[in-house]
C-alpha cells in the first residue's frame, strides 16, 4: 500500500499508528473500491486536516443538491486541470468515467471542455467554475446572471463554487505532497470500450 | 447584524435559527470580538460546510507548529491579495497586525510582500504561498529545497502550504458569495500608531 | 525625516543642499502634512525630474476638472495596486480617505474595486483605468465608447487615461528606487472610526 | 467512418471523392489500425495540406533521431495539453501508451510532467519543449545549453524544436476545426492493465 | 552567403552538398530576389523537412483562395510578431509592403494592429488569427460567427487558421535555429516613400 | 498638418491657438525635423501636461548620462514594443536607426532583443528595462545587482528606470488618444541601405 506514493515528499503512517476513527474511514474506503486512494494516506499524516477535509468533501459533494454526481465530478477534473494536479485528474477522471457512465467524458474534460461530448448548461457550468478556479477577483455578477440563464439556482451556484474551492485547496495540497495517483484508477470505468 | 453584509449575494440566516453548535461557536466570538465577522454568518447557511470550514481553519490556525500567529497571518493576507480577496485581506490583516503587534506590516504585505519591512527568511515563506497559491502545478523540489535552506522543516512546509491551500478556498468562497469586511476591521490594531 | 527611507536603493539628498525652488515646495508640503512624504526627497536627488514630475502631478491631479479629487485617488489607489507599488497604494490610499471622507473605500479599491461601495459609474471609470494600465495595446474604441456611456466626457476620458498614466510612471520609478511610505501614511484619515 | 467527426466544423470528404494517393495512405493506416484517425479525413479536405502535413510528420516522427519514439510521443503530449488540444492529447496519448510500452505515462505527462514517472533527462527534454511551445520568442542560449548538458547533440534538440514546432501548427488545425479523437483511441494501450 | 547568419544557432550547409531540386528551389529563389533569405538554407540542412515546409507554404501562401496576397501577409506579419519571431516579422514585413504596395502597414500590424490602416473586415481576420495563435484552445463557434460576419467564408476561415498554424510552427523553428532576417528585407518595399 | 493625425481620438488644435511657448517649440522642431512630430501636436491640447512632459523627456533623454542616445532609444523602442504602442516605436525607431546610425537595430529591437545584434550588457539593460515596465512589482535587488554587473553604476540604472518610466507613460498617452505615427518616420535613417 505505501509503495503507490513511492515519489511522495512526505512519508506514509501505518495504518496500524492511526486513531480509529480515521482508520475505520480508510479501511471502508479499501473494502469499498478494493484499494486506498493515496489521498487518504497521505491527509492521515494530520489527523485533524484529514477529519476536516473529508467533512468538507461529504459536505458538497454528497450533499442533497441540483447537480448530479458526474456533474460534480466534471467540476472537479476540469478545474484540476486547469491547476496541473496530477492526482485529482486521474483519480477524480476515473469516478467521473463511473458517475457519468461513460468511458470518454473525463479524458475530453481534462483537456478541454469546450470541445467536450456536454450539453450547454454543462459547458456554462464549467466556464464558471474555471474563472473562479484561475480568476477569483474577476467573478461578478454578470458571470452568475449568465451561468443562472441556464436554468441553474443560487444554490446549485453556490454548489459549484463550493466544489471548485474545495478542489482549489485539493489541488494545492496534491501538489505541495507530491501526491501521486494510484495505477487503479487510469483504467476503472473503461471497461465499457 | 445583517446590514453589514448588505451587499452580499446570498441572504444571511437569523442567528436564532442557526444548530446550536454553530449558534454557540458564533455568539462566542461575538464576545470575544465585540461583532460578528461576516464570514461566519455567510458560511452558516450551509451548517456541514460551516462545520468542516472551521475545523479546517482551527487545524492549520491553532495547530502546534514551528510558525507563529503572526506568520501565518501574513501567508493569509499575501496570497488572499493574489486572489483579490477583500473579505480575506482586511479582515486578516487586522488580524495580522493585532498578532505581530506592527500598525504597518499587513498593509505592506497585502501590496508588495517583497518591499515589506520582514526578514529575509519570512519573505521566503510568502513568495513560497504565493507560488503555490498562484502557480500549483510548477511547485518543484527545487522551490521546496529553496525554502528548507531558511531553516524552515518540513513540518513547517506542510503548515505554508496548508495555509496557502484552505485560504484557496476561502477567498473563492468570499469572490462567490459577495462577502464583505465588517466595518470594524479596518482600523483594528492601528491603535499603537 | 531621512530615517523613513532607510530600505531605500538610494541615499536621500539633504535638505540644504538641493535647489532653492525645491527646497522651497518640501517647506511648503512639510508646513502643511506635518511631514515630508518620501517621493519628495527620492526624486529630489534629480532636480529636473523633480520639477517635471510634481508639473505633471499638477497638471492631471490639480486641474479644472469633470473627475472630483475622490475620484482621481481612486485611479491612483487602483492601478497603483495592480502595479504592486507599496508607496503609491499607502500613501494616495491615505489621500484617497480624505479627499471622500470615508475610512474604508481605500482599502475596499487596493484590494478588489468591483467589491468597493462606489457608483457604477466609478467602476467603470476604475475598469477602464485598469486596462490602459496593465494591457495598454488593446485599448480600442469600444472600451471608450462603454465608459462614455456612463456620462464621461472627453476630456473626462482624457483626464483618467493622463492620471493612469502619470501613476504607471510614478509606479515604476518607486518601485525602481525602493521607495518607501512614510509611517504617518498608514492612519491618515481613519480618524472617523 | 464520417459519423466520428459529428461535431467537426467542415463537413468531411468522402474517401471515394479523394485523389488516388491520399486515398491509399488513408486506406493503409486503416488497415494497419482498424479505423481511419480523423486527422486523415478532415485534412484529407485539401490534398496539398494533407501533403504536406504527413510529409512534415514523417520527416520529424519517423526520422533517424536519437530520441526514441516514445520520447517524441511525449512531447507531443505534453505540448498539446498546453495547448488545449484534446484531438492531440488523445490520439497521441494512445500512441505513447504503445510506444512506451506503458499505461500510465500519457495521462501523467498530459496533466503535469513535472510529476510524471519518467527520467531527469525526459523531464528536461519536456520543460525545453513546453517552453518553446508557449514562450517561443524566451527560448535562449540558456535554453539549449541547460538542454545539452543533459546529454542531448544538437541534432537532439533540433528534433525536439522540430516536433513542438510541427504540433503548435498541428493543435491549431486541430482546435480551428473542430476535430474530435476516434473513440477508439481512449483505450489503446491500456491493456497490461 | 553564408555570412548572413553569423549569429546562427546551426552551421549552414553549403549549396554545392544540397539534393538537386532543393538546390533548384534555392538557385530559383535566389535569381528572383537576388539573395538567398536564410530560411531557405537553414531550413535546407534537413532535405526532408524543407520541402514539406514549403510544400505547406505553398499550399496554403499560394492556393485560390478568398484571400488576397498582402491579407496573408498581414496573417502572417502580425502573428509573427505575437510571437517575438524576428526573422518572420522582417522578413514577411518586406513581403507585405510589396503586396499591398504600401510602406506603411507592415511596420504598423507588427505593433498594433487595432491601431493600423486597414479595413475592419481585416482587422476582425487579425483578431481571430492572433487568437488562434496565442490561445488556441479558446477558439470557439462564436468566434468564427463573429469573423464570418465580417463576410468570409468557412474556406477563408480556414485559410486564415492554415496561415496562422504554418507560421507558428514556422516562428518556432527561427527562435529555435536562430535565424537572422537578411540585411535586404529591412528595406525591400520602402521606395515608394 | 492636422491630415497626419486623421484617425486620433481627439481633434488637434490649431497652431496659432496654442500659447507661445508652445508654438515656439514646435516650431523649432519643424525646422529641425521638416514637420511636426504628431506627438507635439496631441499633447498641445493640454499645454500644462505638453510642458511637463517634454520637461521630462528632455530631464532623462538629454541628460548628462552613462548612457548613449542610442541605448537610450533602444530602451524607448523595446518598452514601446512591449507596451503595443504603435506611435512610440516607430517614431522612435526612426530616432535610434539615426542616433545609432544603423539601419537594422530598430526593427530586431522591436521585435526581440534578445535576437539583435547588440553587444550583452545592451541585452542586459533591455532585459532590466522590460521587466520593469512589465512585471514592475517583481524588480528586486537581484534584478539591479545582475544589471550592475554589466558595469553599469547606480546612476545609470535610475537612467534606464526612469526612461523605461517615462514611456510608460507616454506609450498609454499615445494608445489613450490614438496617437499615429508621421509618414515621414518609417523611411528616417533607412537611407544608408
Amino acid at each position: 500500500m505505501t509503495e503507490a506514493a513511492d515519489n511522495a515528499r512526505y512519508p506514509l503512517p501505518g495504518l496500524e499508528d492511526l486513531p480509529a476513527d480515521i482508520r475505520e474511514r480508510i479501511e471502508y474506503v479499501n473494502e469499498k473500491s478494493g484499494f486506498i486512494p493515496n489521498v487518504f494516506m497521505m491527509l492521515a499524516r494530520r489527523p485533524n486536516e484529514f477529519r476536516a477535509f473529508f467533512d468538507y468533501h461529504d459536505a458538497v459533494m454528497e450533499n442533497e443538491s441540483g447537480l448530479t454526481k458526474a456533474e460534480k465530478e466534471m467540476i472537479v477534473v476540469a478545474t484540476s486541470a486547469a491547476n496541473d494536479c496530477q492526482y485529482c485528474v486521474i483519480a477524480h477522471g476515473a469516478i467521473l468515467r463511473i458517475r457519468a457512465r461513460d468511458p470518454y467524458v473525463a479524458d475530453q474534460v481534462a483537456v478541454n471542455y469546450r470541445k467536450a461530448d456536454i450539453t450547454e448548461p454543462r459547458k456554462a457550468m464549467l466556464e464558471f467554475a474555471l474563472k473562479l478556479a484561475t480568476d477569483p477577483g474577476n467573478v461578478g455578477d454578470s458571470d452568475i446572471e449568465a451561468l443562472k440563464s441556464f436554468g441553474y439556482s443560487d444554490e446549485d451556484v453556490w454548489d459549484i463554487g463550493a466544489i471548485t474551492a474545495l478542489f482549489a485547496l485539493s489541488n494545492r495540497m496534491a501538489n505541495l505532497t507530491g501526491m501521486r495517483p494510484n495505477p487503479e484508477f487510469y483504467a476503472m470505468g473503461r471497461q465499457d470500450l
